[in-house]
């Protein structure tokens, strides 16, 4: 069996806000229930978990608090919301091998509330020296120490090489909180907002304005993966697994790298996307709607580029004509993007692509059957094509 | 193609010392290198890295300080040295997937010279509360937070419950020095124990006493994983990874569970034994050699019951008859274990596994052609079934 035997059978969340009110554990639970509830299946029947390095809900404690007596699969993906489609491909690849039919993945945290994500780390005793701290003494002395700080780099060298403009950035902005205003479990729910308010928002890392940068929050969001077989008999129409990838890119290093011979492209992305067309036998050209990880708005047109929904330094046009607008060629990030729902490192647009998949999405895209997801760029990235059984 | 199909091709390591006088990422790099070198493959042939949470090395420096241009399949194994075989059990179902072809698993650590592992953190900012300190809750306060604190009350309940004693977990310290004393890469070469040292040595945590508990090393090893198609074509006789298995158990909680029902049994292994015997089609009695993971020695006689190698309580009977010595029916540890050779969380013992069905280990027992391989009890944990292909 291969992972194109695999399916999505269920999503849930929590609410998404600013301060969620109890543990992250919590929210992983409460996620995973409604997941499961979703599916038309019970914790018995779960035998995986999959989630990031970074989350700091263990497993141990997981099962036992969604009372599963037994996992026989459990991994984590590196490096943070590049992950996120990763666990859904450790786990369809597991699946596939017939080690475990049942797989919760999930992300929960209180990223707003009880910590703010990507701060660099100040105090405290250092009892490593690690790689990690090798690769930041080419970037941190100078200042460079956040994701947007990182980012800003990739995105004036996108500006110089392609001409692109902070006008180009504000256009997906514009979109996402769009799309966002229409959503009522987004963040900025009856909130857009036009181009002139991105202009005249606060630089964070020139040329990141503020609007330019995801959201912070407090939620989770959990899939449950199983077989395409299986997900048949279950409650809701399985979402097929069509393709799933993962790629770190030559002489990656982190958001920002030193090493790196076209900064101005996402490499991991292109990597992601050659399986993804590979293994799918899909083009772009198939592809109804697009989820792209939204860290920062720039992500978005070079993301474009890289899964060659257009040519390098094209997306700027392409945006400019209206591509991502729902009536647009591509839409994309139809449930406002993690600029305008919830930043929950790319599992709350798994799921928005499942919604899209079964036609009950906020924003829903007339006969949506391929969605191609992305978790990250310009970090150890991942993606998948989903599309109806 | 299932996990059946897939083989290790190639171990490498670095030595083991107290301290090895160089960085982590050095030494991971260079059991890699090692590690392909003997399996006649390079850098560029490989698609995977696995290896745990706990390991401080980035993906990303790993690949291109090894000069590995693309990356698509990477993921991490948590707590510590329960995923060693789990790392192969993740790249082995990538593998049979047909994700990946060729995946270097490694754990690379200055464990000894840098810190100190399992060393309870009393300083330092706690940037967030995780399900990890509510679980701590139950032991920390009464000063049970290190390793050897928490398996002190398993095997003190495996005492109470089978009659065992200090002498009956000495006897797994003597045999696995015996062993190490042969083995020129041990860090207890040519230092033999008597029964008499061990009961001398001090007490580290009652019931555990110092030749108890494993070494703290330096070091590093790294395991290539392949299609046992591809590697007929390479260097060596490949190694068929003939099962592979992770497991948490029931109410399981870090080393200590307050929530369990019977602290005497290791319930994950013998849930990972369970999926071990069913999937190789083997039973107990098939199996030439083990290597059970041995933080602490009290681990190995519980092992032996949780795999089926004895019934419950048995295992004092079954090493008192000589069962891990050389010419015993189990012959385990023959490298020394990581009481007597190095503690590079299990990795050392997968490579041991190898050389014996390669028919090259040192201490090599005759005709050994099926090893049950383990990484961790009491935590989440792992196991292979690797066979002479």
């Amino acid at each position: 069996m291969s992972s194109k035997h695999v399916a999505i059978a269920g999503i849930g969340a929590t609410e998404f806000s600013r301060d969620s009110g109890r543990s992250e554990l919590r929210l992983a639970v409460e996620a995973s229930l409604s997941a499961l509830a979703d599916a038309g299946l019970s914790p018995s029947d779960v035998g995986g978990l999959a989630t990031f390095t970074l989350d700091n809900n263990d497993e141990q404690a997981v099962a036992r608090a969604l009372g599963i007596a037994e996992l026989t699969f459990f991994c984590r993906t590196p490096a943070g919301g590049g992950g996120g489609c990763g666990t859904v491909a450790l786990a369809a690849a597991a699946i596939a091998a017939g080690v475990v039919e049942v797989v919760i993945c999930y992300r929960a945290m209180n990223e707003r509330s009880q910590y703010r994500f990507g701060q660099p780390s100040t105090v405290g005793p250092k009892l490593v020296p690690t790689s990690s701290d090798v690769d930041a003494s080419w970037s941190a002395p100078f200042g460079v120490a956040t994701p947007a700080s990182k980012m800003a780099l990739s995105a004036r060298r996108y500006m110089h090489v392609y001409g692109a403009t902070s006008e180009d950035f504000g256009r997906v902005a514009v979109t996402e909180r769009r799309y966002a205003a229409t959503n009522p479990a987004a963040g900025f729910y009856g909130r857009p907002i036009t181009l002139a308010d991105h202009q005249a928002s606060r630089m964070v890392a020139d040329p990141l304005r503020l609007y330019d940068c995801c959201q912070e929050s407090d939620g989770a969001v959990a899939i449950v993966v199983t077989s395409l077989e299986r997900a048949k008999d279950l409650r809701q129409a399985p979402v097929a697994v069509l393709a799933a990838a993962q790629a770190i890119g030559p002489n990656q290093v982190g958001m920002a790298s030193p090493y790196t011979d076209n900064p101005a492209q996402a490499v991991e992305s292109r990597i992601v996307g050659d399986q993804l067309w590979k293994r799918s036998g899909l083009k772009p050209g198939d592809i109804d709607l697009a989820i792209l990880y939204d860290h920062f708005a720039p992500a978005v047109l070079m993301q474009m580029e890289a899964l060659g929904f257009c040519g390098p330094g094209e997306a700027p046009d392409f945006l400019r004509d209206g591509a991502m607008e729902p009536d647009g060629p591509l839409p994309v990030n139809t449930h406002g993007g993690q600029l305008g729902e919830a930043y929950i490192h790319g599992f709350n647009g798994m799921a928005e692509a499942v919604r899209q998949i079964r036609g009950n999405a906020v924003n829903q895209v007339v006969n949506a059957a391929r969605v191609a997801v992305t978790s990250g760029s310009h970090v150890p990235t991942s993606g998948l094509i989903l599309g109806s059984a």
